[in-house]
């Protein structure tokens, strides 16, 4: 209780919450997932603080996330605030951190980050990113690894089927630059955004009004916007929109590299697709863009989205540093993965559950337990000697798969009863085989075997 | 650039660091193996949010805790602070969930916390701390699985001999009580805490006048604490010193208890040391209390550390909910194995380094890459196709063991040079067969396998 002897309400903030193990085991085995595929490609971990120096954070000037951002003063009087994504921590980081790591360096981080946002639009204060770059080249490889990586995350994390949408900003620059019309991409690309809301003809006028286009050049602009078809048909046809121009040309062939190079690596060609009219991140991008949907929930957006930049510090360095990389929308994902019923409802890491019912028995216990879990098994022993029934009716609760039912008589002849506790079939066997069995069991239940 | 057109110097706050990808590796090491222990006991992984009401976390009210704690208004005006640590939020947690997750509830927590602390003592102001709790019971069984835990934790994480060193605070408590000194077990224990510096007779004349012991009284409470020898001369010792009063006869019987059901379960008696002076947080636990040492420094203190309590979240609940649990000092551990010589010096999580030069085989290197990482080894393809020089240099500098050199002639005959990086011996494979020799030559050098 409280100094005033009133007990304080539990609870948590407004747009944050806890993670109960049903919820929490799915996350943890969709970072482990992501850490072994990023590690597989030579992606190496780092960290940096949840506490930066405000002026790191705000640096970058974006009023919105200057208004979300968690700021204060610590104990030094010092202005201070909670990273809000990790691609400020990464530029501050690699500003500081390149000398020494050499170039070019491939880093993972997962972490949380924190938004002061809006909660009425379900979005969450604090949540989890995981992203992955590969920073100082600009090589072409780099972004076919890109790809790669975001192939060999999806296949792992068993979420059916998936594409991963391409696009590159030098093919939609090269066409305004081809226009004359590179110093009005922003009214362009302002008219553009509203296609799917007020159609092509009121778009086409906009063009023209606000950024002068002729009714030529505004056609051309829609079409690439509105270009479908196979990879191949977009490639046909954005080669011909941007024929002549040099940028045009290099960002479209670099896509057609990229496909190209995806399937020498063995991706199944449908896996990827030219998505000339992603607009993502088109200020910030300059190169190939990402962005992945599951087919079974497109309407959730993309779960992995990124891209190519320039020079990935200049606040912090004049050593230029281009780089690539994406981001794996780790909540995001899990509520689709939660909607398609994905998500088994276990509320425990272990698969066997071992029932204390012989009072007397403790260290035959303790010491069967320990004989499974040296053979890899996941084991949780009931604490207290009470009624099998009772200490069942837990194992339910908490969706252990099997148990191992050991009195006093199996301890004495050496066998136990291996219990499947969703259809209740039991299995007699000798206690030196009980691991053997309950690991096949396991496997044909699907049960994950504690890694 | 800032908006001024100045550079913002990247730097990190006092108190706080990065992690560069050589301390990170190790670090996800030591988690992966602490959640690999703790789930196969059946404990569940939980999070909380890093910000919560500040009454939330004011309300044990330890003016230490509450002066070092990061605060501030959030976006609403509401008073937050960072958590300071992982049982202040398990307390609101277990308070406001327990009902739906039912007892006995097992949970781990790996999650960073914050204390605006003195740096100069070395301490870092963010830190990781890794708890697992066992909350609803008082069976002993807790208790000796929290001993088996931190045994396997400590076995798996490879860093030599170790000692779990076990009290329980009943054994003074009913001491004291037989020697109608509980009242003044504060004095008692403030005299007690200065017996290396001030030594015995100073000791016990303190206890004689802050306390109003007796000569005889302080004696024997100087003989718990002095007690030496095996674990047998110990628990015999001791019989004598609480013989008759009901409490310490009970600590000691559960103290012999939890060495003999250890010893069941497969641990070697060398590994718990019985030390019945051990003050940690006598004020907090109320029956057994577990420190680690690492036999090779000692000095470094205890790197894990807990106990028994009675109630857990008397702040927040009126449901009783005792408990026992510990926490791995994470960051001290790690100052430890570094010390000690115990971490690789290795900048990538891949095993495999695969130069790239000749420049117009990248869909041929891209398919090898793809070929070896199916294999599950980690590749990292250099994606530049500079001189091969230039290339191993760079492998060199990031710690890869083995690199395979495939050229266009090798791609054209089908085999490939597999060099081990340390002693430059190369060995000419068959393409096929290079997977099978690269896992031979790893496994020999104990280079993990990327898992």
């Amino acid at each position: 209780m409280s100094a005033s002897g009133k007990l304080i309400e539990p609870r948590t903030l407004k747009g944050f919450r806890d993670y109960l193990p049903a919820q929490m085991m799915p996350r943890e085995r969709l970072l482990e997932t992501a850490r072994k595929v990023y590690r597989s490609y030579g992606f190496a971990p780092i960290d940096t603080p949840a506490l930066e120096y405000l002026e790191i954070l705000t640096g970058k000037g974006s009023d919105e996330t200057d208004k979300q951002l968690y700021r204060f003063q610590d104990h030094g009087g010092r202005d201070v605030g909670l990273r809000f994504d990790l691609t400020v921590p990464l530029a501050r980081f690699a500003a500081q951190h390149i000398g020494t790591l050499g170039t070019p360096f491939k880093r993972y981080h997962m972490a949380s980050v924190w938004r002061g946002e809006n909660t009425q639009r379900g979005r969450y204060r604090e949540f989890m990113q995981c992203d992955f770059d590969t920073i100082g080249t600009k090589a072409l490889t780099a972004d076919i690894e890109t790809a790669l990586v975001i192939h060999d995350l999806f296949q792992a994390l068993h979420v059916g089927e998936f594409q991963i949408h391409l696009n590159n900003r030098q093919v939609l620059t090269g066409l305004l630059e081809k226009h004359e019309l590179l110093e009005k991409s922003t009214a362009i690309l302002r008219a553009l955004d509203k296609l799917a809301k007020i159609g092509r003809e009121k778009v086409a006028a906009e063009m023209m009004e606000a950024a002068g286009a002729t009714a030529e050049q505004a056609d051309q602009v829609l079409q690439l916007a509105e270009v479908t078809g196979s990879n191949d048909d977009i490639l046909q046809h954005v080669s011909k929109l941007v024929a002549g121009n040099e940028r045009g040309e290099r960002g479209l062939s670099q896509l057609a590299d990229l496909l190209s190079a995806t399937q020498a690596a063995g991706v199944a060609a449908e896996r990827l697709k030219l998505d000339v009219a992603i607009a993502r991140g088109l200020d910030y991008y300059t190169g190939t863009i990402f962005e992945t949907f599951l087919q079974a929930m497109p309407a959730i957006g993309s779960v992995c989205s990124g891209g190519r930049y320039d020079n990935l510090a200049g606040l912090f360095t004049k050593q230029e540093l281009p780089g690539i990389g994406a981001s794996l929308g780790l909540d995001r994902l899990l509520a689709a993965m939660e909607e398609l019923g994905l998500l088994p409802k276990v509320h425990t890491p272990a698969e066997v559950f071992l029932p204390f019912f012989a009072a007397d028995k403790l260290h035959e216990y303790l010491h069967l337990a320990a004989t499974l879990r040296a053979a890899g098994l996941g084991v949780e022993l009931y604490p207290e000697p009470k009624k099998l029934g009772q200490q069942l009716k837990y194992a339910d609760s908490r969706g252990f798969r099997v148990a191992v039912i050991v009195g006093s008589d199996e301890f004495a002849s050496g066998r136990c009863q291996i219990k499947e506790l969703a259809s209740g079939t039991s299995h007699d066997v000798a206690m030196a085989d009980a691991a053997a069995k309950l690991k096949e069991l396991l496997a044909v239940s699907g049960l994950r075997i504690a890694d």
